[in-house]
């Protein structure tokens, strides 16, 4: 592609996005094809001979299109958001445009130092503990810190993966170095190790026990309060206690800040103490919630983190106006994470990497390549300022009030809980039917206004019963939006044929 | 930003990545910023309020541009091309501006659905096995496919991976899973088990030896024969007997089709009879080399993989025109696959994965959530052809061919191997120098030739020497670039200081 069809075609490409976004409430939000359909309308074969860039944009709209499920329909109410932004998308072009490998700190400085940077401008406006930044928190005293080494002997900092689950796969394997003096890496796993989650802790952390040998079986769950669904200190400390005793070697707790199913909230300053006195790595998991510590309103969510975490995790692609991928992990102390997986073959050394000074980013992640992802978070930051990102959360935790509102005052709905953050989580109440058949009823109900396309919602089960979970949190969600949202549940819930 | 704000910044974007690639040839090859640099020409503090967009771009210019070392530089010579192409740029760019994640089937029916076929046609043009295809290469008799378990049972297909590196630790798991029927996801290692590479194979197997707590001590280097340094299949064998009478269990060989140090190539076929006498899993790492069979005449680099191969990946991001990260994987057979990495949490349940007719590619990955990185695939076959795509490869082995022609030529230089594919490996002679003084001159060289910014390249150890790597396939490389490089090489070896 010549530079000039690529500047033609990228206009087009560049309209045809911002058309979509604008016209994006004339698709239905959950994609309403069936399994087949858009493989049906692809060519069994690759073409021989290229074709024109025409011909693959109306493709776009008539194969994939209909296979889409709108993520940035302001009816997009189902998971959590995956908010995309303007400055986001452009940031990304960008990094695709200049195609680095950022592996290496010698292979793009400018790759690495401005994720150091940008991550650890993150860190001050979540307000995140000193320790997390890559000077720790010392630059303005004047003085370089390319690398990250000066700044008054600074030993953590921040790096982007790609999702919440690779990065408390990398805490873990930080944590299981610190914990075994790297026995596990060099010879193998040749010993029971434990990791402790609740039955609330998002699925990646089991799924990460099994890829790091593990096993889900020595995934410990600790008892929730059955009110809060907050995990509980006390039956942590009982299983430390039990499993040190029975020969374990305790690796990881997991606290989580805003659960998944509901945005419970793990007590991480109790849970902190009991982790020192055991000696275990705490990795706070506040992957969708972190992004609100944007506002000092919710700085409380970080309670704890100062004196006791050891890793800490959150999205900007949920809920901070970054596409995915963009997780924010950062570590109060980079070598373990380091000595767990650092491999310097010769094809790769370099006289940056064998000074010392810098940092090669491929050593805090499991793969070795890299995209230029700074560049999004970047332009993001820079495009809103604290002050735009702080308008963004509080126009989410408004809308989900205003609707918590509604629900709490409609006598035929339950509402599970006043929304800390972005989500709804309720229940028509079906009076008079058993649990089993009302449950049921409420899943009926899901289905019929995702099949509807008017809005998309997903489900969750607390406290033994089922909820619609109604996350608010897109970046093109407004009042109107909520507003005919809860129309439709109510309406909805009247046609659900429920006492058969 | 608004639609319009997107339209006007996104054209800019456009043209900049345009005028970036058209006066690429100005900038020096390999940054030459020192560590801090970057870091030091960018705030302190993030912004208190948003800034506009043309802001942005000029800090890219002043502060970003210096620290890249630019790899779509027709002078980038250097480790492997990491090929960008205006359709793949395009194509990820419309996965941005879509936004939606595709960790179900049912979170974005497209994605799953474009990633199976486009694997297939990516499996067509490189005429991998059939079994690698989802629809097991029977599509040709007709019917509905979407899900990729109608044509015939077939039971394998092909996932997008960020990198090989994620490619070979998923490989590792689904291997671990058909060794040790799930137990060591279950249960954790308890035992030993065992990984079968060469002392030539990529970094990243001994990376996810550790990462899967199998140990780095459990990975047997395999002996290579000393002039091709590919793996010696009889001491394959001799150490796979070994390790079982010993009571380990052997779990995966990687051959590699095109090492990252020389391009050696193991022999697949005999390598793959011992996997099968000892019924250990297959996995075949062409990251680099694959590419080329969309060649005809390199279809030979298949050889062994019918009747053996249980995985096999290659990079598209590498030398296959579609920017990072975009590496492809398939498998023979899913179900290890799905069993090591498949866990569903209520909040993930939804009809079409309890039916079983779609795949929900989350459990091909290590990750939840992944991005619509089938589109930029796509774009690239589109617009390219097999036509297009096999001219890439020839003008990059053609151009090899021409260099190391120069080289064996000149009587000065030492041409490591007639290049198999686009790199090159050489070293001045030095006559009269020891080697060990030889050795430091060419490392030497090869600082000197970086320092000057006309050229980036790297170096290897094989054979006991140090050697220079100079790899061709960059989309922009043309004759003339690789004729100015040989003439620098030369020019700048006869300044080299040797002989103190």
């Amino acid at each position: 592609m010549t530079p000039d069809e690529f500047r033609r075609y990228g206009k087009q490409v560049i309209d045809w996005i911002a058309d979509y976004h604008e016209k994006i409430e004339s698709y239905p939000v959950l994609s309403q094809v069936r399994p087949g359909e858009v493989a049906a309308g692809l060519p069994d074969h690759p073409p021989e001979r290229g074709e024109g860039f025409d011909a693959l944009l109306a493709d776009l709209d008539r194969v994939i299109m209909p296979g889409i499920t709108h993520w940035q329909h302001p009816g997009f109410f189902a998971y959590f958001p995956s908010n995309v932004s303007g400055p986001a998308i452009l940031g990304d072009l960008l990094s695709a445009g200049i195609g680095i490998q950022g592996m290496l700190w010698a292979t793009s400085p400018a790759c690495t130092e401005l994720e150091t940077r940008v991550l650890d401008w993150l860190a001050e406006l979540l307000d995140l503990p000193a320790r997390f930044r890559s000077d720790g928190g010392g630059r303005d005293g004047g003085g370089r810190d390319g690398g990250g080494r000066d700044g008054g002997g600074a030993v953590g900092g921040g790096v982007i993966q790609d999702s919440a689950s690779s990065a408390c796969l990398v805490a873990i394997l930080a944590a299981l170095e610190r914990a075994g003096g790297g026995a596990a890496a060099r010879a193998g796993i040749a010993r029971r190790y434990t990791l402790y989650v609740s039955s609330q802790t998002h699925s990646s952390l089991e799924k990460a026990a099994r890829i790091t040998g593990i096993g889900a079986a020595n995934v410990r769950v600790v008892d929730v309060d059955p009110v809060t669904l907050a995990m509980d200190p006390a039956h942590l400390d009982a299983l430390l206690t039990e499993d040190t005793a029975a020969g374990a070697v305790p690796v990881l707790v997991c606290a989580t800040v805003g659960t998944t199913s509901t945005t419970a909230i793990d007590p991480v300053p109790e849970i902190g103490a009991v982790c020192r006195d055991h000696g275990v790595w705490l990795h706070v998991d506040a992957a969708y919630a972190g992004a609100a510590a944007v506002c000092p309103e919710f700085r409380w969510i970080n309670a704890g983190m100062e004196e006791y975490a050891d890793s800490y995790a959150t999205n900007p692609h949920k809920w901070l106006l970054t596409n995915f991928d963009c997780t924010a992990l950062w570590v109060a102390d980079r070598q373990p994470l380091i000595g767990a997986l650092s491999i310097l073959p010769e094809y790769l050394r370099n006289t940056a990497t064998t000074s010392g000074e810098v940092i090669d980013y491929r050593d805090w992640q499991i793969s070795l390549g890299r995209r230029f992802r700074a560049l999004k978070l970047w332009s993001v930051i820079r495009w809103y300022g604290a002050e735009g990102l702080r308008e963004h959360i509080r126009t989410g935790v408004g809308l989900a009030r205003d609707l918590a509102g509604w629900i709490r005052d409609d006598p035929d709905f339950e509402l599970f809980e006043d929304p800390t953050f972005g989500l709804v989580c309720f229940r028509p109440r079906w009076e008079g039917l058993p649990d089993e058949e009302a449950d049921a009823a409420t899943l009926s109900l899901m289905e019929r206004l995702n099949a509807s396309g008017d809005l998309y919602l997903t489900h969750t089960k607390a406290r033994g019963r089922v909820l619609l979970r109604l996350a608010v949190g897109g970046p093109a969600t407004v009042d109107r939006h909520v507003r005919t949202a809860w129309e439709r549940v109510r309406q909805e819930a009247g046609q659900v044929p429920v006492g058969r």
